[in-house]
């Protein structure tokens, strides 16, 4: 028989844990078995070579914490149990109902406590407060995170341009503080003395043909550089920091166990890369990373309360919180970080938790803005307002550009997709670090010539957001102006020659971001696609934009202008545009709704604009969902294979729980409730790997009597033959407690009985084997359990588990029923 | 045997109807059996004698739709079954797995057509729209209804001071548009020449001690008229229109049938009632009952729909998305509303429905703003714009206006449960419109003196959260003024002395209110709970702002300011005191949490104030938790007893499936698969008032085969009886499919078997008996099923039903688990 090393999980070889991750549903014995990884994750070997060696202490040492004997078992309360129990292996799925069930039955304890002493009262009290104290926790903890990221990267990103010799550590804003020379959102104008550009510092001057390539050359090094160092730090100490890490925590909300996913040395690595990753002018922003980071920021808090440091369920509670303040200080938007925290990335989300998450997402945009990294008086990115209303016509072009933005979305998720995929198959995922150099270089090269790709992307985006003012003297902002003679009628919405030029500039800008993020989300740093994808749908949007305030220009007596235009007004707004094309390419990348209506909204601060980008993010969704039924966030699930049950999917299958269950030809390995001995049970233990037995009365009838987890059982075994004297592999096991007395006679002649109905389940979930799939596929995403069993008239027939039903969504996927999501 | 009338449900007398909801949880055989209502439901009876025989003709009408052939059996879809299997008669739950399996069997159908013929492609697409269509129908009109309402109400509320002679129907504001005077909020002041007090028509001039006698007493008519009006209304037309409609919907949402309750007659009196009922002075809003109209316009139109209109389970996602288009237009709050319907209303929320809902809710609040009844141009009805941010220190008094919130909230739902509770058992509740009668008239004897309470609640919420401005020369605003010398420095935020009486007036307000909303919130006219809340917290919060803002003036050096009072400044906003006073009492009372926080955040506009808002609602429904469990809607769902089962609740019980389970005793009422006869289960039919039976292998074996339900059995047998020749009470009952060929050779010497096979549901769920009760009740509340069957060693022991659910739960509710749900 197999014995897992139980105890030495935290020691398995981390590139295998990695490897096996990508072949979780399919291929779970081969992880247990440490076999040697498949081909098809080789990539990342060479990541994780080194791995989290560092990693391991975090668990080392929150393993005990684990262990501590909370009653595992919520049937048998009585019976002392081996510590262990009722805790899992890593890539493992939990089950909800049993670790919902011990909180209970912990928090009957210390409410019986509580009636007994003032300690009792103290320690029921802390216990009522933790969850909400665990929150403003993480909320704070986010928010200064987030704020030293914020000001980390902002320093990093112009570091490329150039240094403040004064003091080094104030990013270009900051040294120029005290300048009285303006500084524009423009990347190359706009500088200032204070401010030492590298041509400057290495003797090329501040302008001329050769500090402009001296400037080139320094960015393009700096570039690789940062990148090479992201891909390093993530390479050698935490190689779950990598990618957006959205996806998985998906996953892992769904009830699934990645240990040391949300690990101290990926906060740290994560948050650290996700500086470089920006500053190496990749096209990724650290929006999505934040997520991950906050639900890092959480993992690490709720250790602090056993509560929901020790139940994995409970825990997820945290996670959910956590995961809407990362959004929050991403967007400064707590109200959209709820909302993409419940439509987006949690699975069980009871009402608590949503006021939770809303204390937390707040008291981290509060934390954020205190700090300001910003540096406005707003808590958002890009906070913008809007003096005129739009117009009723607008809808089209704004249902237009949403339509567009579905277009894009699907493109570049079958682009990337297929582009992950080669990698995964090809020897390029072999070498992630010369992977991440080359997409650095060549971005880099191919951005800095126009200033729009140069840019930082939040600053482009905030630039194409707003309104142009008088102060704004930009290429796009280059209208005909006319501030001196007021009596002298112009047309003062007329486009000058440099808007035209703009849009040249910008077109060509989409393309190399659309390319340039296909080839980047993937790679082996933090990537996060919020503000490539905002980016994009921003510059659309522009054009368009333009495009209609020039058409009003030109025509402004046209009907569909409501009489609202005339040659002395501005009657379109482009910044609104850009807005409604960044919602439409965001919402056919992610497929968010509501979630994202509500952060742009958020980012506005009216509701008036909410119908536009309501319109925009419908027409994207339905458009997208046509041309291919997963967001990013589902497809990278897909690809990698993790076991995550849609919630939101509606199946309509036709087949019942009959026609899935295992086994489908050979008789079910099942244990008897007596009758069986320790070698029988180690024999079916090693010839099987079920994760679960079923317990029936006798092998002829069949009835069911409970389910025995395999975890438990082993170490039930192990316990007993190491405590027990007299166990030898004829020893009778026991599951039942109330048959003990029959058996009792026989006890002197034989060795004595392992009594195991302290691991017995007795209320395992069944049904009947005319169960419809969609009600077993509802009891799996609803009650979150691990497996259901089958029975028909009583008698039990097979077993349905999560990869089961997983298995059965796969096989069917191609049947016509998933449609537009209606 | 006894035959259920089961095609005259509609003409069934609706005073029983009525009267039946009040003990549909413990007594539903009384109602199947057209018992006499028991004493404690006496109070309806006077009002529903001539109730809804207007209301029957809507479910006639409806009816034949419902019946129309779809499968209801999904399990057997090739038999034929007689129409009416599937649906539900009047005061039952309904089964959500069946109705979901029944829609997708439809939906299975449509895309099995699609593939066949262009006219099927078409019913495809309008299948998969027609949700989209309905909400947007729904929000159209619940947006234009609202408009109505208001403009109606806005009308009615002037007409008891006064008429516009030059055109009737205009109100005060619009009558006086044309006049130069301004025209300020208050309600005694500020009037025009245009308008003409009844004081003036009668002949007692515009002023003078007769005048104001002849006002008064008009009031006072007005207002009995108004009363009297709405009570007569609700009692001979729609007596499912009374009361704020909230617990009713709520129960409903959760799978609850009330025939009528979301009628076209209760939305026709109620939108008419909910008018009347403001105008006469009550102290109620409209908000509440605006949920209510609102899905009274979803429901009647889903059933243009016929994936909607006929399954129960699809129509309450339509039902969802209405509640939340009701809030919406209530206060102009489209996410809040979502929210609100969210956390407060639905029950079975997908995601599909947050963005349905969402949808719904802004074209609502779209529709609202373009009819634009407030005649301002925000789409909220108390729009307000603060320009000075909070200080930290002040989170202190918001959290004390928290506390007081919380304890008003409790002391409000206490006294009026109490007052509620009186009027069903005494006399009292017989005479509906006398009470109305008498608290419409000493409400408004009252309220007429003091001008806070007889101005338009919502016009005073306005004025309490606005700031002063230079404009405002009501008392409230009594600063002292100094525009004309700019270098005489000046306290201007010290308050004159008309702050001061407008204090105590608002103190002596405050009380009136209470008592009066106690008294009022449970007569028989439409009344809503929202604007009476939002008002008593407005008065707390205005007089605690202003209470710091005299303290400010008084020692503006003290170190809480932080420095930023000085003598010349505003530094404490009153207004913001009132909104954060009126969050805390409304989360009193209504224990919402973060709906309650956007609502309030939408009315600003502001992300700033959302801090100050959490902190109230915070501490407000920690304060009112502690005191008190439930809040007012689910409080008066107790009160009611409907069987509402709360999603919400943790439970923490130690009982098993096995103690709660029916029989306790006696042998369980079920079917055998064959060798029952029909005389045997007509016998049992009528022996047991069950609403349905399992069906095992045979007496002595009890293994279970499947489940009937009594009225797909009544059906059945009667359908068979009257089809098939030779039916005698020895006619063998086969359930069974596969045995049938067995039980053929008797046929010829008896009588021939009535075949059943279609209608047993071969999937009824089962638990074991040693399932935690936990568990079965996430089964009850997440998979929406009306009973489960329990088991022990794959025998059948007994069934729970969700009436036995809800009796063990409130069995349980003083085991001292509730606690402050954490």
């Amino acid at each position: 028989m197999e014995i897992l090393p139980l105890k030495k999980i935290p020691e398995v070889d981390p590139r295998k844990h990695y490897s096996a991750i990508n072949t979780a549903v399919m291929d779970v014995p081969s992880m247990r078995k440490h076999s040697p990884p498949s081909h098809s994750d080789d990539d990342m070997i060479a990541i994780t070579t080194q791995g989290t060696t560092s990693e391991a202490p975090v668990h080392g040492n929150l393993n005990p914490l684990q262990g501590f004997g909370v009653s595992g078992n919520h049937m048998d309360p009585e019976g002392e149990l081996p510590p262990g129990f009722g805790q899992y292996e890593d890539f493992q799925t939990i089950d909800w109902q049993r670790d919902i069930a011990r909180d209970r039955t912990r928090h009957r304890h210390i409410i019986k406590e509580k009636l007994l002493s003032v300690f009792g009262r103290m320690k029921g009290a802390h216990d009522a407060w933790s969850g909400w104290v665990c929150v403003l926790l993480v909320g704070i903890a986010a928010g200064t995170c987030a704020s030293l990221i914020d000001i980390g990267a902002s320093w990093m990103v112009d570091l490329r341009e150039g240094i403040c010799p004064a003091a080094f550590w104030l990013n270009k804003e900051q040294c120029c503080w005290g300048s009285d020379e303006t500084l524009s959102y423009e990347g190359g104008s706009g500088e200032c003395k204070e401010w030492h550009p590298w041509s400057q510092i290495l003797g090329g001057g501040r302008s001329g043909t050769g500090a402009t390539v001296l400037s080139y050359f320094c960015y393009i090094l700096w570039s690789l550089f940062f990148a090479v160092l992201a891909a390093m730090l993530v390479r050698v100490f935490a190689p779950y920091a990598c990618g957006s890490g959205i996806p998985e925590i998906k996953t892992i909300l769904s009830g699934f166990i990645i240990r040391g996913y949300l690990g101290k040395w990926t906060l740290l690595i994560k948050s650290v890369g996700m500086m470089l990753a920006v500053a190496a002018g990749l096209s990724l922003g650290k929006e999505g990373p934040l997520v991950h980071v906050a639900c890092c920021i959480g993992n690490i808090f709720s250790y602090l309360f056993p509560k929901y440091g020790r139940n994995e369920a409970k825990k997820r509670e945290i996670l959910s919180a956590a995961s809407a303040a990362g959004v929050s200080v991403a967007f400064g938007a707590p109200i959209g970080g709820v909302l993409f925290s419940l439509e987006e990335v949690s699975y069980y989300f009871p009402l608590k938790t949503l006021w939770r998450s809303f204390f937390c997402a707040l008291v981290a945009a509060f934390i954020l803005t205190s700090i300001n990294p910003f540096g406005n008086q707003h808590s958002v990115l890009f906070y913008v307002e809007y003096n005129r209303p739009w117009m009723l016509f607008e809808l089209l072009p704004f249902i237009g550009l949403g339509c567009i933005g579905g277009v894009i979305g699907s493109i570049f998720i079958k682009a990337n997709i297929r582009w992950c995929r080669y990698r995964k198959i090809s020897r390029l995922g072999q070498y992630p670090i010369t992977e991440v150099l080359a997409v650095a270089g060549l971005t880099a090269m191919v951005a800095y010539p126009i200033h729009f790709t140069r840019m930082n992307t939040s600053q482009l985006i905030y630039m194409l957001f707003s309104q142009c003012g008088p102060a704004d003297n930009h290429e796009l902002c280059d209208y005909n102006r006319n501030f001196t003679n007021v009596n002298k009628e112009m047309n003062i919405a007329a486009a000058g020659p440099g808007v035209y030029k703009s849009l040249w500039l910008l077109a060509f800008s989409v393309i190399i971001k659309l390319i340039a993020t296909v080839f980047t989300f993937g790679i082996k740093v933090p990537a996060g696609l919020f503000i490539p994808s905002l980016a994009m749908g921003a510059i659309i949007g522009r054009i368009v934009g333009v495009g209609m305030e020039q058409l009003a220009v030109a025509h402004p007596g046209l009907w569909i202008w409501g009489g609202e235009c005339g040659p002395n007004s501005f009657c379109v707004t482009p910044g609104l545009y850009a807005m409604v094309g960044a919602t439409a390419v965001l919402g056919g990348v992610t497929r968010m709704t509501v979630s994202l209506v509500v952060i742009m909204f958020e980012l506005t601060g009216g509701v008036r604009y909410i119908v536009p980008l309501m319109a925009a993010a419908m027409a994207s969704k339905w458009v997208a969902d046509a041309l291919g039924k997963e967001g990013i966030y589902d497809s990278h699930i897909l690809l990698n294979g993790y076991p995550f049950l849609d919630t939101k999917e509606e199946f309509g299958y036709t087949s019942l729980a009959a026609d899935v269950m295992q086994p489908r030809s050979e008789p079910l390995a099942v244990l008897t409730q007596d009758g069986m001995t320790l070698g029988e049970v180690e024999q079916l233990l090693s010839s099987t790997d079920r994760n679960a037995f079923p317990v029936v009365v006798s092998k002829e009838s069949q009835f069911l009597v409970g389910l025995v987890v395999r975890r438990d059982l082993v170490l039930a075994l192990e316990n007993a033959k190491s405590t027990q004297t007299g166990i030898t592999h004829r020893s009778p096991v026991v599951f039942s407690s109330a048959i003990t007395r029959t058996t009792l006679p026989s006890e002197e002649e034989s060795s004595p009985p392992v009594r195991l109905s302290k691991i017995l389940d007795m209320a395992p979930m069944t049904v009947t084997d005319h169960t419809p799939m969609e009600t077993v596929i509802d009891l799996f995403r609803k009650l979150g359990i691990r497996q259901v069993l089958v029975t028909h008239y009583g008698r039990l027939l097979g077993i349905i588990t999560k990869k089961d039903v997983l298995r059965h969504i796969h096989d069917n996927e191609d049947d016509g029923f998933g449609g537009l999501g209606f």
